[in-house]
């Protein structure tokens, strides 16, 4: 197939173009007007506009389409629009995909239902775009409650992990005993007995505080927001490792701060990069996950832990640490936290109960010293005045009884065993030169395909398809990199499943490899 | 008692300051000692101070003090906390009050505890001064927890009015049905069968609403919080009634965002001040709080609705509506809230069944059209991924089962009582020249003490040593006006408890009253 022609009207300008593409094989017309300014995806216009013509008659069966990256160099959009376009239609059986030789208009139109705007979508995620960036999490968690999906994107625990029944029992032991109390107002800190039990729950990962310094959270995702309010004015500067977790990112852009990512190593964040940009731009905080970091599931180890307190003691720059996977360790010894090493009050640790068993909870916690603490209260106030006393009256119960440490225990068990599993699925089924790494604790597997075939997020309609979703790579980085990753919950998944989900990703590359024919493989310029 | 002389030492400009003040009466002399920039509250180092000089024998029994208003002009430090620190002396048994006659060194020094300094104070409340603006809430809740206080002075709902066993009946049945579901993430934009009943339920106030067009939040006070930050950034400016809801001003605050207060009438915001500043200042929010506005009760007639709509769409400045009181009416007619008069998308609607019954549940939402729910959404993902699973399930239980709307009409009905029990006791007990509204709905009555006497932070300290806590009315102004106002929640307390706060009321404003003896009465320059 070669394009003849091609060209865009007068109206560009305005967020209009227009493009014919002539096909010389059968002399087929398709015509492509879009509308970049408005709130219809660009996929979601190229889906209506090629099935509108399929079901004219304009473009009859067995028509060659252009190759999606031809097709997106012609109409100056991302190749991962037309993409994922292709495949929906081809999900929908418009289109039909021949290994090695492109994409044709099937024989016939089936019964599809009739086409929709983006705007009046028959279902709310069909009228987002999955991948862009600021719109993931959602749209993976939207995803992940599509029935028959192996999920690999959420970044929750698997439900099975958590302890059911005693959370139920300790609601009602709550309720018994104290009555309305428990559906009343919370001082803004929390419940007093929850913050006690907090201070001697981290005391046996050697962070020594009191319990005014220990501040309850409406999960650790909160309790990161309210230190990035409390501490950053508009604009002003954050420094997070990169790639990063992504709920960060969320608050970066939500919050109007600034974020720069350091690269990172095998052993975290490289701090001779981040000393030369706390030189040059002067941030207000660092924000690091020095265990089991999320996506990449580093370790930050002891030498480094300490040299990164060093530099932050002599910068001046408060230390933000996320603590959330610290505990889900299942191989190797275990490592202070950050908070457990700080002698200067520069660490404010955040960490709750969220990863552990209990995401639907939603009990986190913030633990700093005095200089921060008030400030933090009053933000937390303003937030939402305070987390709910069920809650947390029903967690500091389960810590009381012990539950945590048990399911742990048990949690990590089985966490070792899916990832055992996922090692042996990644080895099997993803493509040759991928690479990934070997966790020795948290929920992850964090791949990379082969940087000369397609991107994760080419990949991952077809995969959404083949009944797989995962954590798209791109999205966890400040800048964009990343095009080839995939972050894996492996953990989320029962064995067998790891297993399936694996040879499905495995199958999705190669379809979408597939269309890698000698066009697409040619320079785009 | 006639003061001779006073001087201030030269380290006054490092936040020092030492005043002598020598009383003609028994020629004793008065050594204090401030640090204004330290983080000791200035009432509690006149406490120390004087204290100390007690015990030291300096200051002995029988010594009249200086009137409170003569040594905070000799201080320059505000007359509140001389108050507070007469009345704390006075509650310790260190001075006794005469009535007429001024405040007296007590006989015998009693057995106090030892003095304690305020960074290391028994009790936490006890290192912070309690009427600080920007901490009264907190304050106010903390002292609410002390036993035996009659406490008006939370926003919070009487704890008998929560259908208790309804909530754990519910909170069983999503645990058995749901299982771990319960306990897992739910979306961001909230558990859908939740935002369906909320748009049921709010179609019956007249709120017509798709439940894509309703946002689940963290109890009303996210809702809002969520509002400012996706509408405004830091800097910008919000219009509000004045006075105005305490916890927007906390907002404000906390998210730096500037905010002006419009005066009230009795039919709530005047419109006529609004316009002219709107046209001076383009603020980027209005938040009005129609019905039974929060803290003075007022109720806006149709027809200001109207003109506030009107003027709304005329400039094109969105209008955030806390409903949060609307249905907590017990006579006459249910007017429309703003959003059932919106034809243009102008107003966002924020409300919740926290004031209603269930403030520990932290369940609210917000209700707004589509060009802003997108970014809602966001800015609540980066806050805190999304309301506990399980508390929404079960509010989305008792909304089907409709134990909210049976629950209402019995706390309707309860608060009618509670009302007409202070309405008279407030003629009983509250000093003559004191004036109050009538309230027809709500939990709150918006008392003024007579503008000749002192105000009503003068007479917090005093109330709460005899048993009695209320809103100091000053911090629901934006501008610090409201000196001689209460805000007083008699929905929180029994009939019994009502009479006999306001009578706790009267006494503690006759106590102080009489410390305007003569000289007080003389003008302070």
């Amino acid at each position: 197939m070669v394009l003849l022609s091609s060209y865009r009207n007068g109206i560009f300008s305005q967020g209009y173009s227009v493009v014919v593409v002539f096909s010389m094989l059968n002399s087929q017309k398709l015509t492509i007007s879009l509308d970049r300014d408005g709130e219809e995806p660009i996929y979601r216009q190229l889906i209506r506009h090629i099935r509108a013509q399929i079901e004219s008659g304009t473009l009859p069966a067995g028509t060659r389409l252009p190759a999606s990256r031809d097709l997106a160099h012609q109409l100056s959009i991302s190749r991962i629009s037309v993409v994922n376009a292709y495949a929906e239609l081809r999900s929908e059986g418009f289109l039909s995909a021949h290994a090695g030789r492109g994409t044709f208009i099937a024989g016939e139109s089936n019964n599809a239902p009739p086409p929709t705007n983006g705007k009046n979508g028959s279902a709310a995620h069909d009228s987002e775009t999955p991948t862009t960036p600021d719109r993931s999490i959602r749209e993976m968690m939207r995803m992940a409650r599509k029935p028959g999906i192996i999920n690999f994107a959420q970044g929750a625990p698997p439900a099975d992990f958590f302890p059911f029944q005693h959370v139920r029992d300790s609601i009602n032991t709550v309720l018994d005993r104290d009555g309305a109390k428990a559906l009343g107002y919370e001082i803004t800190e929390g419940f007093p007995p929850l913050r006690t039990a907090v201070r001697d729950y981290v005391s046996a990962l050697g962070i020594r505080c009191t319990a005014d310094q220990v501040l309850i959270t409406g999960g650790t995702q909160q309790g990161i927001d309210l230190v990035i309010q409390a501490l950053l004015s508009e604009g002003e500067l954050l420094v997070t490792e990169n790639p990063t977790y992504l709920g960060m990112i969320d608050i970066a852009r939500a919050r109007r701060v600034q974020i720069h990512g350091i690269d990172v190593d095998d052993s975290g964040i490289r701090l001779d990069m981040l000393e030369n940009y706390i030189i040059d731009n002067r941030p207000r905080l660092i924000y690091v996950m020095p265990t089991f970091q999320n996506p990449s599931g580093t370790v930050m180890p002891l030498h480094r832990r300490r040299q990164l307190l060093n530099l932050a003691n002599d910068y001046q720059i408060p230390v933000l640490e996320d603590g959330v996977y610290h505990e889900l360790r299942f191989e190797g010894e275990s490592l202070p936290p950050l908070k457990a090493l700080d002698e200067t009050g520069i660490v404010i640790h955040a960490s709750g109960f969220t990863k552990m068993m209990l995401p639907g909870i939603r009990i986190g916690y913030l633990i700093c010293d005095n200089q921060h603490y008030e400030r933090l209260v009053r933000v937390k106030q303003a937030a939402d005045i305070s987390t709910p006393a069920l809650n947390q009256r029903a967690m500091q119960l389960l810590l009381e009884r012990g539950v945590l440490s048990q399911q742990l225990e048990r949690n990590n068990r089985d966490l070792r065993r899916r990832r055992d599993v996922a090692l042996a699925a990644a080895a099997r089924f993803l493509p040759p030169g991928s690479r990934w790494n070997t966790p020795v604790g948290g929920l992850y597997l964090w791949v990379q395909f082969p940087t000369n075939g397609p991107t994760a997020a080419e990949v991952f309609i077809t995969a959404i398809h083949m009944g797989v979703g995962y954590g798209i790579g791109t999205v966890f980085y400040t800048n964009g990199c990343g095009s080839h990753r995939l972050r894996i919950n492996y953990a989320s998944q029962r064995p067998a499943d790891i297993e399936d989900g694996f040879r499905r990703i495995g199958r999705a590359w190669r379809e979408v490899a597939l269309e890698y024919d000698e066009l697409e493989k040619a320079p785009l310029f």
